[in-house]
């Protein structure tokens, strides 16, 4: 039973969020009989089912909630994370910029975790494929279980495969390495992905990121963006508007590039490479 | 015929986007027959036909392009705006915290030149639907314009209306507001948007926030979150990486929150909203 | 005996740092017999006089420390403050932006902890002079210690007075207001304050800024500047290199006028009034 | 005749600035019987020479000035450079940050335009002392002719010599290298330094930033702090207040560190040593 966002009030079956104070949330799924335990008391599953969403409802010993349907930004703030962490800043801007709709596939290595795979399959939907590469057995299982929860398990095609031998696939629409060392990989890269296809990297250092950049350069990647995106946040109060005291300072740089075919290397031609790529030229 | 990110190579019908020099782009519809002419050169567009994505090409007096499918980014860059901006930074950010994505139903208003309209028509894909309000005729126009020259029309239904006399739909899973005077529509918003669901709005000014947030809180929104994201781009140099020297400083403020229903305004359920809303309570 | 940072070995009387693990601080005056007792061990004053600054020293437990010289962007952290916080970045370009310098006369007000006091002190040097208003008795008495403890307050002149009242002096070269409510006092700012002087205030939240703004143009202040400073720590470690993870994302708006003798208001006068304002003008 | 910021009217001799229309402004020394040439009109010394500073003035075809005394801000904003930027946010963190204040002795290399020599020479008085270091004698006669407009050439020792050489000094309070290749110079830093002094730098890429860090940890110093600055402008309008639409976005990354004694590197020294520069330890 898959995840959405439709109906106005809580059915059996549905995924949904309760939040009480201190900002403290629970993700669930709703089961005729279900119980979530939590030092704030009891809430009875049935007591939520046919509520509508949006309700305020209170624990066994009154203690007060909301129940909400969780967006795909709380679900992935709830991925329990063993590698480096992705936010919704990011995965928005990825999906924006490599053209991650409906109906597309998109090729992912690792898997990790399966925060991004998840976000992934959320965007593409039913009509959509993600095939995503993990070396790591343990890993892969903790990814398949975060994506059953979500019901999002059947667009994924999970790859138990180390992708220095290559990837399976070829003429991929758009591919995303969230690995130590993409830099390693841009050949294989470049044989999956079809040319002018998407890709796209994240990377927490500035030493990883010019090793990529030289990579992607030896094997013809052109457009090639970095950036970093900031988040900050501000107090919601009307008479004391301000932004909020400390936020995130460093997620990743995101790395994003397009592999082409260059007939002719001219004068011109390599000026337009280089401006493509925002290089002067040197000797 | 609808725009896609599909296929390897160029075929009579589809949309893409020529790169030249100086970053110089032409985005366009390819037809046999057709030419593209600009000051650099005339290209053919049965010279393109049938071409991998990512080429090389040159126009009849050799001045180099490359040959792209544009992603959805490149696309917005592109519509022609009368109105305040959003940029890809933003868009993607609203749809991974609006839980907008394929199938969904998503309202809008107002419509304005199209340009987060085709950001949700193509998010929601053939399955999802796009309600959008505008009171003014000619930039309807303007905007179906601008959705059909994407294929993305279908998805969308436009509606000319001012929304002071409220929206024709209820139980709404998603609604964004894209106005300089919002505050002035919050009570129409409660009563489309389902309870629960996702209310979403950007404004440029920080008077404008306040005001937005006194009118939230008189109609019990909750989960009031008011951020802005910031995005700084590198020189993609591995010998010199360094931030750009010039960023945009501001586009706007964005603003998310949820419409609750309040049983019991309790001490405890007033401090439930205080926190959810990061107020520090007052006398 | 004044705090400096002349001499290359510790003596008698200096104010110094010792940095122990966990970035554990302490600044005292060295004085003959004297102890430092830490839950690190004792490091007895007599086992550092002598020793060259940026040594390595050892409690009687062997726990390392090293002996500095504070900078002033040390002492003022240390400062125990009760009011609003003025980091290192914002004063360092108050300063710059002021005018202010050795043998200057500056005014502020409220004094509050000193901190400020402190770095106006330092700044204009002993041919300098600093006006500090307070209306808090208790306040004066934190500060006033606290200066002392830098042997900065011979050149600092207390004064315990509202300044709803007005301020005594007239012709002042800056003036620097650190209160919550900056706007209800610029008619007394502006009698103190000469022509052309520079003001100067930080402010946490939107809402205190746009009353400022408005009181600034009623009572014909130019020139004014509104703005933020952030600041963006990054890992020093050269074989990953990247910013650390969490920043302050505020501490408040710096906000600096001059106020100007208008002779005539006509066109081009209020043009050039509104553009030094950065105001486009409205009807 | 040295430049001040003392005075309430506008003497002979004084160095004064006059702002117009589209923030045109002029930075010249009043004397009797001058005139500034502008295409918005001639102004005569005469007519300005007894006015109070902030008078609105008028040129002979009736255009309106602001004459105003120019802050450190404004005097760096108007130095030609040769070289990379150093603005007034990083100047006043830098003279915060590295305890340069009235009667204090700072070394420099290189000279460069002398922006930076003027702040430093400004900020440590007629009582203090700059010595700047510069191989290329043209550039330090473009030096030499901006400190002495300002009048602040008397605290200042220019040297001509490659530092490559080393310092003549030892025992320096504080030393800044504004230099393309200050990993290259760090030995030399280290003799001319003193023990726990103040060492500061500016560069503009991370790839010099990490050689700069191997530099500094091979020559012993500690309290290593790379660091940048950001500034924000806002719309100063109280009506709709907000970011400007633009900013800065790179400047340098700045980098200061101290020399240190280590006695004994067991494995809580280290440890020390490791926390202090922010080093998680690895084998």
């Amino acid at each position: 039973m898959s995840w959405n966002l439709h109906g106005t009030h809580a059915k059996d079956g549905d995924l949904v969020e309760l939040v009480g104070l201190k900002n403290k949330h629970f993700i669930f799924r709703l089961q005729t009989g279900g119980e979530l335990q939590s030092h704030r008391g009891v809430v009875k599953h049935d007591d939520l089912i046919g509520l509508p969403f949006g309700s305020q409802v209170f624990s066994h010993i009154g203690k007060p909630f909301f129940l909400l349907q969780p967006a795909l930004a709380d679900l992935l703030k709830d991925i329990p994370r063993s590698t480096q962490i992705l936010y919704p800043k990011e995965i928005g801007f990825i999906l924006v910029s490599m053209g991650i709709g409906p109906g597309q596939h998109v090729m992912e290595a690792g898997t990790g975790s399966g925060a991004l795979t998840s976000a992934f399959a959320f965007a593409v939907g039913a009509q959509g494929k993600v095939t995503t590469y993990e070396a790591r057995p343990e890993m892969q299982r903790v990814a398949i279980r975060n994506l059953q929860r979500l019901g999002l398990e059947k667009q994924v095609n999970f790859k138990l495969k180390d992708i220095g031998e290559g990837f399976d696939e070829t003429g991929v629409d758009a591919l995303f390495l969230d690995l130590v060392n993409p830099f390693d990989y841009i050949a294989q890269v470049r044989a999956a992905l079809k040319l002018g296809g998407f890709f796209g990297c994240i990377l927490p250092t500035a030493n990883q990121v010019t090793k990529l950049l030289v990579a992607l350069r030896q094997n013809d990647f052109a457009f090639i963006d970095v950036l970093e995106i900031l988040m900050r946040y501000y107090k919601a109060e009307p008479e004391r508007f301000r932004p909020v005291d400390r936020m995130i300072a460093h997620t990743g740089f995101l790395i994003f590039a397009r592999p082409v075919l260059i007939k002719k290397k001219d004068e011109e031609g390599q000026q337009l490479l280089n401006e493509i790529n925002d290089i002067e030229p040197t000797d």
